[in-house]
């Protein structure tokens, strides 16, 4: 069949948004149509040419909602008109990740996915004969992709899929961070650095977790208006204090430092900040951003001996297949919210102009209406 | 009074066994005859002058067993004749740290402790009326020796001084590591960096929580027989692997990496390779060596947001009054061992003999005996 998508042809370079080949669901795939689509940061990284793992030409784009079109041999999980959010971290359930019961990181389709290829080691995607690439196993700037039956999460079909597709990557990692991963007690001081979709979502987390005091950071001080508006009580801005470590303003701010602190920028010297802003004996930060290739985190040892503990979280260890419908869930029921952080709704053909949006600080997402 | 001591008049010189002044006990202070003492890797450290908070003339020691002589006024915890162990990581019981339940780093009289100097800022050590310093609070080095109340531990009398006063640090931060940090469970894998005192307390830490699988890692294969005799099931000396990162090496031979690691000897390189080794998606490392001054770890991010966890642990989570003395009935009920690690007992006035045989490498502890 055909399909409407935006093709990132090379790196550096816009998409083009045009159609190309879709080859039908093969055993133990589904066709999905996808309603909207968010537009992330990490998108961007890979289209930038800077991610050493990014592959071309590729459909990028893994932040959707969507409904499934139709199933191929095998799949026994969902069936035509199921609504789905795909996922790239999948759930297979019987590898010895999904079965750990200590991580989210399903390895059972890793190897091709992060070669751009279905299981079976092939593309769906394909322009006058020649392949293009999946992306992160899900390629949702296509109106229409297939995926493994267990990188799609059935939702309630009540959802608006044009806000719950942010529940495939930002608000989900955000709020899964503080919930599943750091744990965050009743009464107890967060930090957040980095103030986009990923850190507004922490900053949720924090509140549906009772935290006490919850310390926005950003250099860009627009940010602090939507922050105070989702829970957070205290707004730093380091180009304020030029003179001191961020992390020693904080810690004279908290007594101590804070209990919990969340890196959701990608920056290795933030993370730095953010371990470092924790208190002594108990304090954990979790490092949330991407960094770019080959980039390091450091600090003292002693940091660690005296109690600080160093984590990191992908899709906010949240198990898509299992876990990710009870978010929309409580997300129909109120408990947090998405739609202030769809920030403009854009179609397809005007993909080029939501990366400009996210480049320039002005949105939080952008979503894109098939 | 007069006491023995084994004075520190300078880094990088020899000790020097001598008569020095020893003032009573004042208020919340006991005075106690040291009867026998560790000798310790950080002891060393200071020594040598690379400790950058070391501070001289000083009566190092840090690993003793003792007896309760007399106490200062307001004293009531303990009286003369006890058996206490002294403590470089007091319990007052009533700082935020203490009343947390999350940490054993009490900090109140952490101030006056890292200058050498009792909680009312004096010393009690002096010669000719010139002040000598304490050290860690405890300076065993000397036959008698004054401590602020909240940091002895008072234990079964019936337990060997000569032995138990191991537990005053190394044995302790070891086994504690294991159950109280890193809180192994039964089964798991573990790899242990560095076969010295605490790496063999590691071990046996390992072997108490039922660990399945226990490495042992040194460059010095001597070390590998009392491994093997503690409970270790594999070892790896990284000199065989010279073109192989040895995290490398250990994740290939258990299948994706450790489930829990500890680095013992103060290597930052070591620290990353313990941490790296470590199973994606739920290993964790906990740093016990202290590493020179200034020295700092790195990984990349990547390590921690595909889900390991990276700690410290010091005197190994344990709170010094409520919870050494059940270390102390545990080894007297035979669930661990030290007597092994007693590798030879000397007396005051070769102390500077022990710290040679510490550097041959060929003594896991010696123990002077007063």
């Amino acid at each position: 069949m055909k399909t409407r998508a935006a093709v990132a042809w090379a790196a550096g370079k816009p998409l083009e948004v045009e159609e190309v080949d879709l080859d039908g669901p093969r055993t133990g795939e589904v066709l999905v149509r996808i309603v909207a689509t968010g537009v992330c940061h990490t998108d961007a990284f890979t289209l930038s040419g800077s991610d050493p793992e990014g592959l071309f030409p590729v459909i990028l784009g893994h932040e959707g909602g969507g409904i499934v079109q139709e199933v191929g041999p095998g799949v026994t999980s969902v069936k035509p008109g199921d609504h789905v959010i795909p996922l790239y971290t999948p759930e297979c359930g019987v590898c010895k990740f999904c079965t750990s019961g200590k991580t989210n990181l399903c390895q059972a389709i890793r190897v091709t996915q992060g070669k751009g290829l279905m299981p079976d080691g092939t593309s769906r995607f394909s322009k006058n004969g020649k392949p293009i690439l999946h992306y992160m196993g899900t390629s949702t700037f296509s109106e229409y992709t297939v995926l493994p039956e267990i990188a799609v999460a059935k939702i309630n079909p009540a959802a608006p899929l044009d806000k719950v597709c942010l529940l495939g990557c930002g608000v989900t990692t955000g709020i899964g961070a503080v919930l599943n991963t750091a744990k965050v007690t009743p009464g107890s001081t967060v930090a957040v650095f980095g103030l986009g979709g990923i850190g507004m979502s922490v900053i949720q987390g924090a509140v549906m977790a009772k935290a006490g005091r919850i310390l926005a950071i950003d250099m860009n001080p627009e940010k602090f208006v939507m922050a105070k508006q989702l829970g957070a009580t205290d707004f730093i801005n380091p180009a304020d204090y030029k003179d001191t470590p961020i992390q020693q303003v904080i810690v004279e701010l908290t007594d101590g430092g804070v209990d919990y602190s969340f890196e959701c920028i990608g920056n290795v010297k933030v993370m730095r900040s953010a371990l470092e802003c924790c208190h002594k004996g108990w304090g954990e930060s979790i490092i949330i951003g991407v960094a770019g290739a080959g980039q390091e985190i450091s600090t003292r040892p002693f940091q660690l001996v005296t109690g600080r503990v160093w984590r990191g979280s992908a899709f906010g260890g949240v198990k898509g297949r299992s876990q990710l419908p009870g978010y929309v869930d409580r997300y129909m029921k109120g408990e947090f919210k998405i739609d202030p952080f769809v920030s403009a709704v854009l179609p397809l053909e005007q993909i080029n102009h939501a990366f400009d949006l996210m480049h320039e600080g002005k949105v939080i997402r952008s979503v894109i209406q098939y």
